[in-house]
């Protein structure tokens, strides 16, 4: 992993590629790499789907390691959806493979001439960039079966479905899993459609012949994946929640929070949720033959991860996350976890972010295209974005367009992101985070819970300003964590105990033969986070754009009828310097 | 003149009304009045669809009197296309009328709970607001004849279209003219959905029983009215260019000087551009029993209209304008004099802006869905628009939206707005105003010329610096004119001979009693910009959105190769203080 590969999509006479020493980016990886490069390289004002925009995939510091959980990928890029600088990271097998072909990274640049699809083969033998027409408008299931010869386990495939073709801004880029089904999604910020941009529909990485990274101190790097690995298994989060239902667990949870945004953020409590909770969704895997508990990568721990199944046994997709389950449900009144699997398997077979679509078909349904709990419509709705119709196409730009062009005033976003499932008049300190965030709304870039409202209707267990500290903090922790290639689900452990820490560090330090300390770490993450920020600040973003939506301020949510009521000054002075 | 007229839509129990002094507002008209009301009153950060919004209308200074040229109204708003303060004004009889009510302004507040569609008439006894859904959904023409029975050449209509219902952002904002047709239209920036969003379908001015307003000095007044309408009927400019083809002059002009913008921006001379000039359109208007001069409204000196009748010598709209001529027919590759009457007919009669609509077809061109040239096809296209499917809805959000949602890079619009007919590559000071105004790209908000190509290829006649200088002069003084209510056309005398303007002068202070000097006077147009561009600073606005899209620095335009010059720098200092 001390390299980086730059394949010019746009050089004379045809995409080529070059080699190059990591040279001023050594020493970073993950987010921390893409963003550096996204920031370093590309011209903050430029078009997201231009030549001059950049798509980048890293894998974190310990992918391709023996270390566990560290199958993360990241992919930054200028994102067409929210007009900043973007990471998006996925699970799956491409981290570990990337990194085991020795790649801290592959960047894609320029832009061919014409409209011809290519397909990208990486193995140890070399880089073959070929023509491939006859993979156009292919979904992402057929296209890794189609695209690829004796698919195999030692092979990962990275690839956009029509929608990222058509660019789209709900584009999402999938990853295939250990199954080699393309279910990891980077789906936020239309990554999908950068990739189309590039006319680059399938990247193939074979790892045949590759082996684990051998660490510097071979036996330090042993003990402390050992020990990391026992501290998650004995962690409630990452040992037990997780393990048994996966992201669903959270249903319930924010459910009775009061903090699950239902029918286009109008209510915080969905009647229906009991219908597509963690219970009701492994009940209804374990009868027909799927499972609850199922990991995205070797050496998951947490297994998060299942298999939806339909009534007859046959595979649907993979299970519904959390997210999926409240944007494709809740948030648009429909309670039928059959029919979100299927939205679930459209996203992903056409390349979609399920956050952003399932609030876009929401919009569509607070607009009155559609009845909210129309899963019929919904479904339709789907489907025209995966055709590309004009109604899809609408859609397809992402909430905060489709609610303009379809005169839906309170849109959920913050630059231009809609919203995840956590509504941020209960969860205040997500919704600095929302804020503030350099990626726009994005629940991964730095929970800050602790603003759970209680069955007694208590609104607050931290204060106000403990919130906003606390969102500061993760959005540092997280961002230094996203250079690691460890699952965002590490990040409880790993914060809240010393030791895990300490063998977090020990992992990265006997891998590397460095010396990195707490205090290193957490820079990196204020650097990454700096840098971010910078981008955005030069491609037009002011201190207006660190903002929820004004309904949040004025518009109370039941049950508990409250608002946001972080200022805006807050806001401002969180990441001044 | 000395009253404002609140309308507060989403009063309690319904609509209601009150009469106001001006307080605050005193001494101000015209654009100086709207844009004061708007940064003073609404929020800067409100959704422009929202209740928070409000729809100004004002008369200029001069307007109601007997003052020649008289007769712009004034629409003030925060803009659903740009996002940021607007004033868009109109000719026809709006003005005078108004003016002579006794109206200073009239305010649309708030916006009512239900969708009823309102009818608002205001006459010498007072004011009525009615529901009549039969108006719903009409074209202008139909509406205005259907509204208003018995209607009379001293009254005027101010009405929107469906496409203003359906609050679409090319909406415009329709005027009546003498002959009592709805040809008269504050286009730019969405006002039209405005007014929809306040469910306001048609306001029928009715001025029965009212006269012009009686001067202070009556004297001085109609002796400075003459010597005011000698000077302009002296004048090249109003006396003979205008009046004789109207602003079709300017094809030949603009398309020899290689700046105008053909086929998307893509080339600065239209092959076809002989078939769609001055002279073509003259003598096809003559030979059908049309006419190449006509006025507006009363006391137009210029006469700069027409009228297109069909093969058989039926009417079918006012004569294209200059901008109409190009919108939809050099930037769409269409040179049929048919066509472009018939999409100009189409405009107003759904209520749409010519200029962001011919830009948002030739943005569907250049994304495949149409080819350039094909006339029936953008017939058809704004058909889609006027009946609000949904690829009415992506064309209907303007060009930047539509360049976004389907695919196209190169969006030539500023702050949102499409550029009008000259191409900034040549016309390097009117790419300043397009830049640096505050209303988004638009070329009455600054005339700068004297950068035109001769047939030599020589591209400037006076200097960059000279050009840069020249922008932020017409910019003040055009903000000035529009406080007046006097034609834009009157402008080239008024600056450019000394006399004019101590006539114009004259007829201001003669008129209120005021002792207005000429620094006063530019002072007054310092003022309004500053206002301005402070609310769109405070609406989210930095120096970054007063820039030309890239690609008119970096593509360079033929004939002349040639592209934009002027540095980010000069822009930001521009109106630095």
């Amino acid at each position: 992993m001390d390299k980086i590969l730059r394949i010019d999509m746009g050089a004379k006479g045809g995409p080529a590629y070059i080699e190059e020493p990591m040279g001023d980016y050594k020493g970073l990886a993950g987010r921390a790499l893409t963003s550096a490069i996204i920031a370093r390289e590309v011209p903050p004002r430029c078009h997201p789907l231009g030549k001059e925009n950049k798509l980048v995939m890293a894998p974190g510091l310990l992918s391709g390691s023996a270390a566990d959980m560290s199958g993360r990928i990241s992919f930054g890029f200028k994102s067409p959806l929210t007009g900043g600088i973007k990471e998006s990271n996925a699970g799956g097998s491409v981290s570990r493979i990337l990194a085991r072909l020795g790649y801290a990274a592959i960047i894609l640049e320029g832009k061919p001439g014409d409209d011809s699809t290519y397909k990208i083969t990486i193995s140890k033998s070399g880089l073959r960039i070929e023509v491939d027409n006859n993979l156009k408008m292919l979904g992402n299931y057929e296209l890794v079966g189609k695209a690829v010869e004796n698919l195999h386990r030692n092979m990962a495939c990275v690839s956009i479905g029509p929608v990222g073709e058509m660019k789209m801004s709900v584009a999402s880029i999938a990853c295939t899993d250990i199954e080699l089904d393309p279910t990891r999604h980077a789906g936020r910020g239309g990554g999908g459609a950068v990739m189309g941009s590039k006319g680059v529909k399938i990247i193939i990485l074979d790892g045949t012949g590759t082996r684990s990274i051998v660490a510097q101190d071979k036996d330090r790097f042993a003990n402390a994946a050992q020990a990391f690995a026992t501290s998650l298994k004995e962690h409630p989060v990452t040992g037990t929640n997780f393990p048994r239902y996966g992201t669903s667990v959270m249903v319930e949870i924010v459910n009775e929070a009061g903090a699950f945004p239902t029918r286009y953020f109008s209510e915080g409590r969905f009647e229906g949720a009991d219908r597509i909770d963690a219970f009701s969704l492994s009940e209804l895997e374990l009868k027909r033959g799927g499972t609850p508990t199922h990991g995205c990568h070797v050496g998951c721990i947490v297994r998060c991860s299942g298999v939806f199944n339909d009534e007859s046994g046959e595979y649907i997709t993979k299970q519904p996350e959390y997210e999926t389950l409240w944007a494709h449900g809740a948030n648009c009144g429909i309670d039928n976890l059959d029919a979100i699997a299927q939205l679930d398997m459209l996203d992903d077979d056409y390349g979609i972010d399920t956050i952003e679509m399932g609030n876009a078909v929401a919009v569509a349904m607070a607009a009155g295209l559609a009845d909210f709990g129309d899963a019929d419509r919904a479904i339709e709705l789907v489907e025209e974005v995966g055709k590309g119709t004009p109604m899809g196409r609408i859609l397809g730009a992402g909430t905060a367009i489709a609610a303009k062009i379809l005169g839906v005033e309170n849109a959920p976003v913050v630059k231009g992101q809609a919203l995840p499932a956590y509504d941020p008049r209960v969860m205040q300190g997500v919704g600095v985070t929302y804020a503030t965030s350099p990626m726009g709304a994005d629940h991964t870039a730095g929970f800050a819970f602790g603003s759970a409202v209680g069955p007694g209707g208590k609104i607050e267990q931290k204060t106000l300003d403990e919130l906003v500290a606390l969102s500061k903090e993760m959005q540092t922790r997280i961002t230094a964590l996203d250079a690691t290639g460890l699952c965002l689900f590490t990040n409880s452990p790993i914060f809240s105990q010393e030791d895990t820490f300490k063998q977090m560090l020990d992992l990265i330090n006997s891998l590397y033969g460095w010396k990195l300390t707490r205090e290193d770490f957490m820079q990196m993450g204020r650097n990454t986070l700096r840098e971010e920020r910078e981008f955005n600040k030069a491609a037009g973003f002011n201190h207006l754009d660190d903002r929820l939506p004004e309904f949040f301020s004025k518009i109370p949510l039941s049950p508990h009828n409250v608002t946001f009521q972080i200022s805006d000054q807050t806001l401002d002075d969180l990441f001044k310097e």
